[in-house]
């Protein structure tokens, strides 16, 4: 893996007390990533070996759906089967939401007292490259820490929130039966993602409205291109209901990738996103911090706005600051 | 504007012809600008004088609602008014629609006969830096060529054509009242995007139904930061019924946005992301293009899933076949 050789090397200190399986290290690393700080691309490098083991689940929903409730009742769940579970839920772009899903996971207080669950808040701004990615690279430490299920959990506002949850190898959309809830989740972008719904909250009135209105949105949808019809499973979470059935859902589904070769090609597609996003950060990265681009930027949209130049020559001259300017080539027209 | 030296020239014939408002040309730079030719920024650039005076206004909608026949009403109306007209019709991405969408051109031939009025469908793929930053670009040739208004026209499928219309001053989404239209345009993302709503078709059955759910849904968001409301427009397009109304509120509208500044300011965002993109797309080029960069990820990719090398790795080689990876700084660890 010489071909690494540019990258900034990991801290050693670090790597060493993460794969000694020192939790703090674990935690520590995951704010390197969340933070880009120097050094963090080359920590995941160095731990991608201990990566393909694990299965990654997504979890999302409009508020109120009562997914930290599944979710840890589901993680109960799969602690009986003795896996190792790590959690890793992100705040939806608004930063005022931040305290519900904190306070959501101080009701996981069953699960933090347990080695066998990890549990992680992250916020979603302020990073190159999308929440995406890093995302999904907060999921390989978790992996590389030796967790057999990685979890995500977005509240489903917005685009980004889907592309987390939608990146898991199995993604579950949880509903309510509340008056315009489907809607919402239609609304939302949730339908297109879903491999399991959970209709949650099933002794409430309007359950079988729901769940019927599900599957006829479902069976409106072309024929799925792997042959994986949505189950629809009905869940009482707070009482433990359908959580078995959950888990087998989730598990058929697994199976199912795992036997049609979908699920190997899935991690295919998304090995080569990550890569773009690796480098498109890299570009970013270089071009609108390291080399004056943002600056350069805000002084010239008040000269693009003055009518002295145009955001060809802008855009040129931020280029050129960062050195990925091209010379004409012989293609090129002679003025 | 020295600073666009290192941009290709413009072809000076195009350009001459261009400027002497030879329709053909209009025609011709629109398809360098679509199929990205070299000089094709060079041409863009030398013509940017020439914006500011026109007004920009996007269509979308389902398929179904009527979209061409309110836009070839709403342009007839505007050629009352005197007003010069393109139309640009972006076509959804599916490769498969393209045909209806070139039908639906056909049916404005009482248009096409009108120097007043250019028409112009617009493939949705096969180009870097994305479908919106083009369809701009186009818009800028047809207003730099002196057209007063310039339509965007799309079937609200994906977020890339509701980006296309949503960069528009003002964005008109249009429903009409069969069953679950209201829900198709939440499902299509289109409730967060308009600034008028048409409810088309409105003297069949469920109008005032389709129109009561608009309102109510309408009043569940957060006052709008610029103070808008967003009209709520009633057309039977087909008997020209409503064009007046629909023709005063976007009117309405553009001079709203010229009191409250609102119209300023978002043509202020849209030059920074046009930068944005402009200096992305040549980042892209240069990485994945020139530098051979989706020959190296092809190649990679294999080499990750034998487990030969890792993302960061790959991406390293990436950035360095294209002279965008950067030594380690001071604030590197050392290995």
């Amino acid at each position: 893996m010489a071909t690494a050789a540019k990258t900034r090397s990991p801290d050693r200190e670090l790597l060493g007390r993460f794969e000694a399986g020192d939790r703090r290290a674990l935690a520590r690393a995951l704010s390197w990533v969340e933070n880009q700080r120097p050094g963090f691309e080359s920590l995941l490098h160095s731990l991608h070996g201990r990566l393909g083991h694990a299965y990654r689940v997504g979890i999302t929903g409009p508020p109120g759906a009562g997914k930290s409730t599944l979710t840890e009742k589901y993680v109960l769940r799969l602690r009986e089967r003795d896996l190792k579970v790590g959690i890793l839920a992100v705040d939806p772009s608004s930063p005022f939401t931040g305290g519900a899903l904190l306070g959501d996971r101080i009701r996981m207080q069953d699960l933090t007292l347990d080695e066998g669950v990890f549990i992680r808040s992250m916020a979603s701004r302020g990073r190159l490259g999308g929440l995406a990615t890093t995302s999904l690279e907060a999921a390989d430490l978790v992996e590389a820490f030796g967790f057999d299920v990685v979890i995500h959990e977005t509240v489903g506002v917005g685009q980004t929130e889907r592309d987390v949850v939608s990146a898991a190898d199995t993604t579950v959309v949880v509903l309510v039966p509340e008056s315009g809830d489907s809607i919402q989740a239609m609304k939302a972008g949730l339908m297109e993602i879903a491999d399991v719904f959970v209709v949650n909250k099933a002794d409430r009135p309007g359950a079988d409205k729901l769940a019927r209105a599900l599957k006829a949105t479902l069976g409106l949808r072309a024929a799925p291109a792997d042959g994986w019809e949505p189950p629809i499973i009905r869940t009482v979470a707070v009482d433990g209901q359908g959580i078995d059935e959950l888990d087998a859902a989730i598990e058929a589904h697994r199976e199912h990738g795992r036997k049609t070769g979908a699920l190997a090609k899935k991690r295919a597609a998304r090995a080569a996103e990550r890569v773009r996003d690796i480098v498109a950060r890299r570009s970013e990265r270089r071009v609108w911090i390291e080399r004056g681009g943002e600056a350069l930027l805000a002084a010239g949209l008040e000269r693009i706005a003055a009518g002295e130049t145009t955001p060809y020559a802008l855009a040129d001259e931020i280029a050129r600051a960062a050195d990925i300017d091209e010379p004409a080539g012989p293609e090129g027209v002679a003025p």
